[in-house]
C-alpha cells in the first residue's frame, strides 16, 4: 500500500485555511521565537560557559522540525526567503559536524567528549529529528546538502551502535530514530537503515547496557521493560512510546514481520479503547508525561500533550497504510481535529504543550491551597516553551497534512479522511469537493482510476451515511468499496452530521454521568467566558438535545448553542432534591480547538445532563 | 434558659443501646489503650530520658476525657470499679502538682521548666479538659479532690496570665479551657473563672506575644487574626474553633454580651450554611486540621474529624440555649447521627479521626501513584491513634447525650431532640415514647407543668408533622409551641419520615447533580462490600425514589434498599449517549454512621440519579 504525499494534494476550506496559517503566521514566528531564545544559533557551536542561551539536548530536534517544517511549506509554497534561513542553518551544521560524522550543538558545545554516554540524552532523537528535516527539505528542493551530513552521522551511529558497540547505552532513550530511518530506507533504498532500525527496536528491552537510568525514571518510561513485541499496554512517557510505535509499524510494513505488527495492533487497540481522551489527547499524567493506567482519564489533571496526539496521529496514519481499518482514520482524525489543533491559538501564534479536558481556575487555585494538589495549569497559549517540542511539532503536522487523505495500491484507491482538495498522482486525480468538517456532504470525483475500486471510510461518528441519497453501509473494515467503472465518475456522499451526545465507557469514572457534545469530528466544550462568566459545574445539558450551530470565521467552523439548565441559587446548604430547580438557559459551546481564545476562562467538555423538555416552568 | 443535666434523664432505645455499648465496651476499651500506651501512667509523672512511652503534649487531655466519660457514666451508672481507678489517677495528679499549683505531665517530665513557654503546647487545653473531668467526676460522686487541684491550678493560671502575664503567650493556642472554667464558674459560683474566662477570649487576637508562632502555622489557624467579636468566617483548626466558639456563646450567655453572642451566630450560620458537610461534619482540610473555604466540601478529601463534629454539637447546643432556634437544633441532631456516631465502630472499640464522605480505595491508589495527590486514607476504625483525642470525646459525648434534650425557664420546656426516655427535673416530669430516629411518631406526657408551655422542635428535615394527627407547621423559630393545661397531659406527634433524596446548594462543586439519601435525621451512604462489590461510581438512584427498609440489629436501625441503575458495561472508549444503557439493580444504603462495619469497602454518600422509572426495558 503507498501513500500519496502530501505534496500531490491542494486543500482547501478548513484546512487550507489552516495551512495559509501555519505557513504566514506560525512558521515564521517559531522561526522568531527559537533565534531569540537561541536555539537556531546553537547549531553553530559557538556557545562557550558563562555564555547566555545555553544549548539544551533537545534544542536539535526543535531547529530540525523547523526545518522539516518549512519544507513542507516550501514543497507547496515554494519561498526563497525561507529556504535561505534554511541553508544557513545546514551551514551551521555542515560545518560542525565532526570528520567521523557526528553532529549534536549540546555535545559539542557543554559536554564535549561526552557523546554517546547518557541514554536519556536526545542525541539520537535529535539525529532522528535531523533526519526527518534533511529528507523533507530535500524532497522539497532537491537539495542533498543535509541529507549527506546526516547519512554520514547515520553511518556513524552504525558505527558506535552496531558495529562496534562502544555507546553507554544501546538504544535510544527518546525514540524518534526508529521512524526517521525507515524514512531515510524509504528515500534512498538502502538497506542499512532498515537494518539499524530494526537493530534499534529489537535491542530494545533486552539490553543489559540500558539498565542505567536516572533515579526519577523506570523501565516502562522507556518502553524498555521487555521486548518490544511483548507490549500489551501502552506504558511509559507518551511521546516516546508513540514515536517507537510508529517505528515499529513502519519497520512490520516493511519487514512483514507479523509478530511485531500484531504488538502495533494490541498498543493501538489498547490506546483507543482505554487510554485515550475523547479529543484524542493521550498521556493522562504529567509524572513522567506518561500513559498511567486504562480508564484513568481524569480531565482537569490530563496531562495531553501536544506532541502525544500527533504522535497517536501518526501512528494511526501508518496502522491504517498498513491494513486499512476505519478504526485507525477515526482515531487520527479525533486527534487531528481536536487535541492537535488545540495546540495552536486561532492566530496561529501560541502554543499549547498540554491540553487539559477542562480548566476550574478556582478548583486548581483551592486545590494548591487546600490539598496540595499540584498541576500546571495553563490557561492560554504560549509562544515558546523551556521545552519547545510541540511548536513546531504542529507546523510540521499541519503543513503536511494532507499525508492522511489517500493510500492505495493496484486495486483500490482507499479515501481515509475528508477534506475539500484535489490530489493527484500515478495518473489518477481525486477532487474532493465538501466543507468537510462543518457538512456532511462530500462529492468525490475521480478520473483515472477506472477498474479500480474506491474505498471509502465511513467515519465511526457517524449513524447514517448515504451515496447518491441512498444510504450504504460500511464493510468490516470500515470502508464502503465502490468500483469505479468510468474514466471520470462522481460519487456523492452524504455523512449525517447532526450534533449528538456522547458518554464514555462507564469505567472511566471522571465522565461517569456526564456527556460530551460531538458534531462530526469535532468534540465541543463550554467556555464560561462564552456564556457570560457562567459557573460551568452548575450547568446540565437538556439530554433531549436541540441544537442550533453559529458559524465563527476564526474558528472556521460552527459554534453550537444549545438549550441548557443552571441550577437555582439556594440559601440553604442541603435542601430536598428538586429536579426542577434550574433555570433554562442558552450555552455556547465551541469546538474544542478553539478553546482559551477568549480570554483566561473556565471551561469543560464533560457536562452533565438533564432532562425536562418543553416544560413551561423552567426558564 | 436552664438546661436539664443528662443525669435527670434515662434513655431507652437507639441512645440506650449505645450508651449501654458505651460504658460496657467503649470506655473500658480506651482505658485499656490508654494504659497500654503509656497514657493513664504518665500522670504518675515518673518518665525519664530514655524510658519507652515517652509523654505528649496532649496526653493529659485524653487521660481527663476518660475520667469525664467514666464520671458521666458513674452518674447514671454507679460503678466502684470505675471509681477506684479514676481516684488512683487522681491520686497520682495530686501527687505531682506542684505547690503553686501546677500540673502537666509532660512539662513536669519532658521538659521541665520550660512551662508556659511555647502556645502551642496545649498546657491551657489540658487544664481545660482536667478541668471539665474534675466538675463531671464531682457532680457524679460529690468527691471534690480533683476538683480542688483544678481550682489550685486555676489559681496558678490567673496569677500568670492575668496578675503577673509572666507567660510567653496571652491566650491558648488550643481553646478548651474558655469552655471549662465556665462550667467552673456554673460549678462554684465564683466570678473570677469567668473574669479568667473572658480575659482570654478578650484577649485573642490583640495579643503581642502571640505573634510567636510555628512556622507551618498562621494566626488563622489560632483564631487569632482578629479580636473574637469580629468573625465572619470560621477558619483556623476546626477543633479548637468549635471549642472557642463554644466558651464565647457560654461567655456570651453569662454576660448578656451581644456583639459577642452575634458573632457566635455569624459563625454558626456560616459553617451551618457554607462550611458543613451533610453529615455534620466539619474542617474540610487535613491541612491544619481545618476549615476551609464557603462551599469546599470535597467527599473523599474530607478530614471532617470526630472531634470538630462533637465541637459542632456542642457549640449548636449552647447557642440553642441562649436562643432556642431549631436551626441549632438540627445541626446538633445532624452531627450526632452522622458524622459524631459515626467515629465509633459498631462494636464500640474503635474510632475514626477522619471522617470521609467517599472511599474510592483504587481512586486514592491511582491519585498517589499517578497525579501525587496525598492523602490518609483510613478504610477501617482503629482502637488508638497516636493523637487519640476522638475517642474519648465520642464516650463522654455518648455518655452525656441526655444534655441535648431539654432546656427550660419559668415558662416554657424546650424539646430540642427526640429519644425514647424519660426525665425528671424541677418538679416536672416528661416522658417521650418513640422509636426515633426510626420512626417520626413521638409520644410526649408531661406532668407538673400546667400553666407552662411545651415548645417542640420541628425537625428541618421532615415535610409534614401532625398533632393528634392535626397537620400543624412550626413558628419562626422552629418549634410549636403548646400550652400545657392539665397536670398530666399527652402529645401525639408525628413527623413524616420517609427516605428522600436531598441536594446541595449548586456551589458546592463536589456534590453538583448528585443527591443524598436521607430519613430523618440519618444520612445514608452505599457500601460496595454490601452491594456485591459493585463499583459504585456506575451506580445512579432512581430519582423517583423507592425504598425499602430492612432492619438491623447491630445498627439498631434500618438499612434503605432502593431502585438504582449500574451503567451497562461497553467495549468502545466512547459511544452514543443512552440514558437506558443500564441495568436495573438493588442498591441497600447503610446509615452513614455504621459504614466501614463491613470490612474494607468504598463508600459513596453522594451519588447520580437518573429517571427511568417503570420502563421494562430496564434490569
Amino acid at each position: 500500500m503507498k501513500r500519496v504525499s502530501f505534496d500531490k494534494i491542494r486543500t482547501g476550506g478548513f484546512w487550507k485555511y489552516r495551512e495559509d496559517l501555519n505557513r504566514e503566521v506560525s512558521i515564521p514566528s517559531v522561526y522568531d521565537r527559537f533565534k531569540e531564545t537561541g536555539r537556531i544559533d546553537a547549531v553553530k557551536c559557538l556557545w562557550k560557559e558563562g555564555d547566555e542561551n545555553k544549548p539544551h539536548i533537545f534544542w536539535d530536534s526543535d531547529v530540525a522540525k523547523w526545518i522539516e517544517s518549512a519544507a513542507y511549506s516550501i514543497a507547496l509554497n515554494p519561498d526563497e526567503e525561507l529556504e535561505k534561513k534554511i541553508d544557513a542553518i545546514v551551514d551551521d551544521i555542515e560545518k560542525n559536524q565532526t570528520p567521523d560524522g557526528y553532529f549534536n550543538s549540546y555535545y559539542l558545545t557543554v559536554e564535549p567528549g561526552k557523546r554517546f554516554t547518557v541514554r536519556d540524552n536526545h542525541e539520537l532523537y535529535c539525529a532522528g529529528h535531523l533526519i526527518e528535516a534533511a529528507i523533507a527539505y530535500y524532497n522539497a528542493t532537491g537539495k542533498d546538502r543535509l541529507l549527506k551530513i546526516m547519512m554520514k552521522y547515520v553511518d556513524l551511529i552504525i558505527r558506535i551502535f552496531v558495529e562496534e558497540d562502544s555507546a553507554l547505552f544501546s538504544t535510544p532513550g527518546h525514540e524518534e530514530i526508529e521512524l526517521a530511518l525507515i524514512k531515510l530506507f524509504d528515500c534512498t533504498g538502502d538497506k542499512k537503515y532498515l537494518d539499524l532500525c530494526a537493530h534499534f527496536i529489537n535491542t530494545r528491552g533486552t539490553s543489559k547496557k540500558d539498565k542505567e537510568i536516572p533515579s526519577w525514571a523506570d523501565q516502562m518510561y522507556y518502553q524498555s521493560d521487555m521486548p518490544v513485541r511483548k507490549f500489551k499496554k501502552a506504558r511509559g512517557h507518551s511521546v516516546r512510546a508513540g514515536y517507537l510505535y510508529c517505528g515499529m509499524a513502519d519497520l512490520a510494513a516493511r519487514t512483514g514481520d507479523t509478530d511485531l505488527l500484531d504488538a502495533c495492533e494490541r498498543l493501538f487497540d489498547n490506546i483507543s479503547k482505554t487510554q485515550m481522551y475523547i479529543t484524542g489527547g493521550v498521556g493522562s499524567t504529567a509524572k513522567g508525561e506518561a500513559f498511567a493506567e486504562e480508564y484513568l482519564l481524569p480531565n482537569d489533571l490530563a496531562y495531553s500533550e501536544t506532541c502525544a496526539s500527533i504522535a497517536l496521529a501518526m501512528f494511526a496514519r501508518r496502522m491504517s497504510e498498513i491494513t486499512p481499518k476505519a478504526k485507525y482514520d477515526d482515531v487520527a482524525e479525533l486527534a487531528m481535529y481536536n487535541c492537535v489543533l488545540s495546540g495552536v491559538s486561532l492566530d496561529g501564534k501560541s502554543f499549547f504543550y498540554v491540553n487539559p479536558l477542562e480548566i476550574n481556575i478556582r478548583r486548581h487555585d483551592r486545590n494548591e491551597r487546600f490539598y496540595d494538589i499540584h498541576h500546571n495549569l495553563l490557561t492560554q497559549r504560549i509562544e515558546v516553551f523551556g521545552c519547545s517540542c510541540c511548536p513546531p511539532n504542529l507546523t510540521r503536522f499541519i503543513a503536511s497534512i494532507g499525508d492522511y487523505l489517500y493510500t492505495y495500491d493496484d486495486s483500490t484507491v482507499y479515501v481515509h479522511h475528508y477534506m475539500e482538495s484535489e490530489a493527484e498522482f500515478d495518473g489518477v486525480k481525486i477532487t474532493q469537493q465538501t466543507r468537510y468538517p462543518n457538512h456532511g456532504e462530500v462529492r468525490i470525483t475521480v478520473s483515472g482510476m477506472k477498474g479500480r475500486n474506491l474505498a471509502v471510510r465511513i467515519p465511526g461518528w457517524t449513524d447514517f451515511v448515504s451515496l447518491s441519497g441512498e444510504e450504504i453501509k460500511a464493510g468490516e473494515n470500515g470502508y464502503v468499496t465502490l468500483p469505479v467503472t468510468d474514466e471520470n465518475q462522481v460519487f456523492d456522499f452524504w455523512f449525517n452530521m447532526d450534533a449528538k451526545l456522547v458518554c464514555a465507557n462507564p469505567e472511566v469514572e471522571d465522565d461517569a454521568g456526564k456527556v460530551c457534545v460531538c458534531r462530526g469530528p469535532l468534540v465541543y466544550c463550554a467556555e464560561s467566558t462564552l456564556n457570560d462568566g457562567i459557573d460551568l459545574s452548575k450547568v446540565s445539558i437538556e439530554s433531549d438535545l436541540k441544537a442550533g450551530l453559529e458559524f465563527d470565521e476564526k474558528m472556521q467552523t460552527y459554534k453550537i448553542i444549545l438549550k441548557a439548565y443552571e441550577d437555582m441559587p439556594s440559601d440553604a446548604l442541603y435542601r430536598d432534591y428538586d429536579p426542577k430547580a434550574v433555570r433554562g438557559i442558552k450555552l455556547t459551546m465551541l469546538p474544542y480547538f478553539a478553546f482559551a481564545n477568549n480570554g483566561e476562562s473556565d471551561m469543560k467538555i464533560w457536562m452533565r445532563t438533564k432532562h425536562i423538555g418543553e416544560d413551561e416552568t423552567v426558564g
